[in-house]
């Protein structure tokens, strides 16, 4: 990190393109979005790109000889180079499009883990994975018969590097974990943690949900096999995520879903497979969303992705000072720190998430209470649910301040 | 059909909603839609719902407390009860969200196919299958060893249901048919159809992409078990799809994709499942498709849906009269009537259909060639590929007559 060398954000000028910002609700007061790492708002340009898709140019893509179908196909199919040049994969052979992050899980685990796995084969996660990959995995391994181990994390937030050494081992075959604990903020080694991966032979796969938004990612300087990540994350629109996975291993999977687009010939009797990354693609894709998605990153690129982590950081770091000086906070994850994504996890003492959550909604504060999606992780924490308060390009130190502000007026409530 | 006793359509309002109609090409020509079979536009009141969304209440849905995640959540959870109410299902439990009509067909391959059929099970489909259900059937059989066996088409272009009583059997176990052939038009008899499936305790699954947005639909009188379309083709967004299922059915069936949102508690070991339909919505769903397609169901059923059903009748019978009277033109499927839904496929002797389109985009005058995702069918009836107009609410007449126009001019060009 060169924070001190990066321009910070104008996050005033930033604030014009989302109208969303300017809501007031009953009381007057405006709208303090903190909910970030469930959906990040959506700016102009991104839904303006939509809307000049649908009126100007929207057909259905691939095999359309006239003019708004080759224009449509063009959008979509550049789509795809896009996103590769954004992440650092090779072209677009490498970037299957999907609807989340967890269809990407759900395609590898179908599509490699059911031809793959079987008894005495292991799939390594991680102690903070999101129910995306974690349940994926336990219920390929339930059908499978592989074997499912969690990587240990320890009491600071961080992944336990040793314990994955010990348990990734030559019968470990697939090691998914997540780049950024939408939990605990920790910013994983995931570079490491592929290292070790493939010193015994086995794929990784790395969730980037919470990394791609947020910070500049690079696919192949972390040589995962396969990487996902959502565009209702990164000021894209929903309805969209991307998979990336290595050619050569893409090319050797089965498909996925069966239908159209993704065959090149069709009988009676059997079917034969188009080439990436439309194999993975079947029947109409999310064309309107493809094109938000590029308007997304043509945005954060924009804006610049090293100048994003470093406002995320200087506010991550803001917000845990705070509340750490606050009586009764108990916050999750590691101490501030390029070792911590934006977002900060914690809970008020005797006060339940849920009802902070509510009392923070009064002042027109959105944050996220309940599990996050990693219950076995909140098991560990010895809590149900935890506060969480997740920032992005728009937020200010001063949102933190009434974040802060509402806490008091929490605990003033449940004193 | 009483189409007399309907008021016609105003097309000239109609048409207003749409910018992309207006749209002229380098020639000076406007733009003629009729591929509106792969594709429709998109109608200002449902490109405005989405922007509004993005622009006022985006935000994740369910578990959020804050206001924002409260509206999102209702308008998606209502999303489904509307869908529920537009097709005649009992409720927002029979209704799941898909990114397409082809992953419905896929949900119900992966998570019944996959756990119910085996060797000795058959499978009946058409010979009009689209390849979202015949790839996907057809490979669903061959991972399970259950037959796939064809309805027959006959050379009117109508399922043969002599055949239909013959080949489904007590060891059928799943008939998936067309509600309408994207290729031939023809509406099939899916009300007798299921009846037979269901003499033999057989599932019946329906695909109503190309009837969902041109006909009143009541899955209930039709007694599906399964029924899918999508919104592209309904005036809609791209990337959502609905699956209707029994709710009995659908119950016992096991999940599909694995991750948050579909699951109630989740361990290191072991995971149970959300009720319905979440348990088969897993991550972040379609929630601005959602609520576009809501506004695609409103604006319909604003326009009536028999009037849609006898506005595309009109203009279906009318191409295929003036198609049928140039020299030359094979037409497929059925006469005109209220068995052939809106659109005519067709061949002009000698020149090939991709040549055809081509021709008419000159005119400006947007059709689709290729084999309409049906290459099995293609194979019958002896053609690699067809030429297809399909109508929509903005079609005319005066459109018609510019295709019959451009057609001309390609026999000339290739006589």
């Amino acid at each position: 990190m060169s924070q001190q060398n990066l321009e910070a954000l104008d996050v005033g000028a930033i604030r014009e393109a989302y109208p969303i910002l300017q809501r007031e609700f009953d009381n007057g007061e405006q709208l303090v979005y903190l909910d970030n790492a469930a959906t990040t708002q959506t700016p102009d340009p991104v839904v303006d790109a939509m809307s000049d898709y649908y009126r100007e140019y929207n057909a259905n893509v691939h095999r359309g000889i006239h003019h708004l179908s080759q224009e449509a196909s063009i959008a979509y199919e550049e789509a795809h180079d896009r996103v590769a040049e954004f992440i650092g994969a090779d072209g677009r052979e490498e970037i299957v499009f999907t609807k989340n992050t967890t269809e990407a899980e759900n395609l590898v685990a179908y599509s490699w883990g059911l031809n793959e796995l079987g008894p005495g084969d292991e799939i390594v996660l991680t102690e903070m994975e999101h129910h995306a990959s974690l349940v994926t995995w336990q219920q390929i391994g339930k059908r499978t018969g592989a074997n499912v181990k969690y990587v240990r994390v320890t009491d600071e937030g961080r992944l336990d590097m040793d314990h994955a050494s010990e348990i990734i081992t030559d019968d470990t075959a697939m090691v998914s974990a997540v780049h950024v604990s939408n939990t605990l903020g920790t910013v994983n080694p995931v570079s490491d943690l592929v290292d070790i991966a493939h010193d015994h032979d086995a794929l990784a796969f790395i969730d980037g949900a919470q990394a791609v938004p947020n910070r500049p990612v690079d696919v192949a300087a972390i040589d995962a096999d396969f990487y996902a990540f959502s565009g209702h994350k990164m000021a894209g629109p929903t309805g969209i995520g991307a998979l990336y996975g290595k050619e050569e291993i893409l090319e050797a999977m089965d498909p996925y879903l069966y239908g159209g687009d993704m065959i090149t010939k069709v009988t009676f009797e059997e079917s034969t497979w188009n080439e990436l990354p439309w194999k993975f693609e079947a029947g109409t894709p999310q064309i309107a969303e493809a094109v938000g998605l590029v308007a997304a990153i043509d945005y954060l690129e924009g804006i610049g992705m090293e100048r994003i982590e470093a406002h995320e950081e200087e506010l991550a770091r803001y917000a845990y000072e705070q509340l750490d000086a606050e009586p009764g906070i108990e916050i999750y994850g590691p101490e501030p720190g390029p070792e911590r994504g934006g977002l900060v996890g914690f809970n008020l003492e005797s006060v339940h998430a849920h009802d902070l959550a509510s009392i923070m909604n009064d002042h027109a504060v959105a944050i996220r209470a309940g599990d996050h999606c990693t219950q076995p992780l909140h098991d560990k924490l010895g809590v149900a649910a935890s506060a969480r308060a997740s920032f992005y390009i728009y937020n200010t130190k001063e949102e933190v301040d009434k974040l802060v502000d509402a806490i008091d007026d929490a605990r003033q409530l449940f004193a």
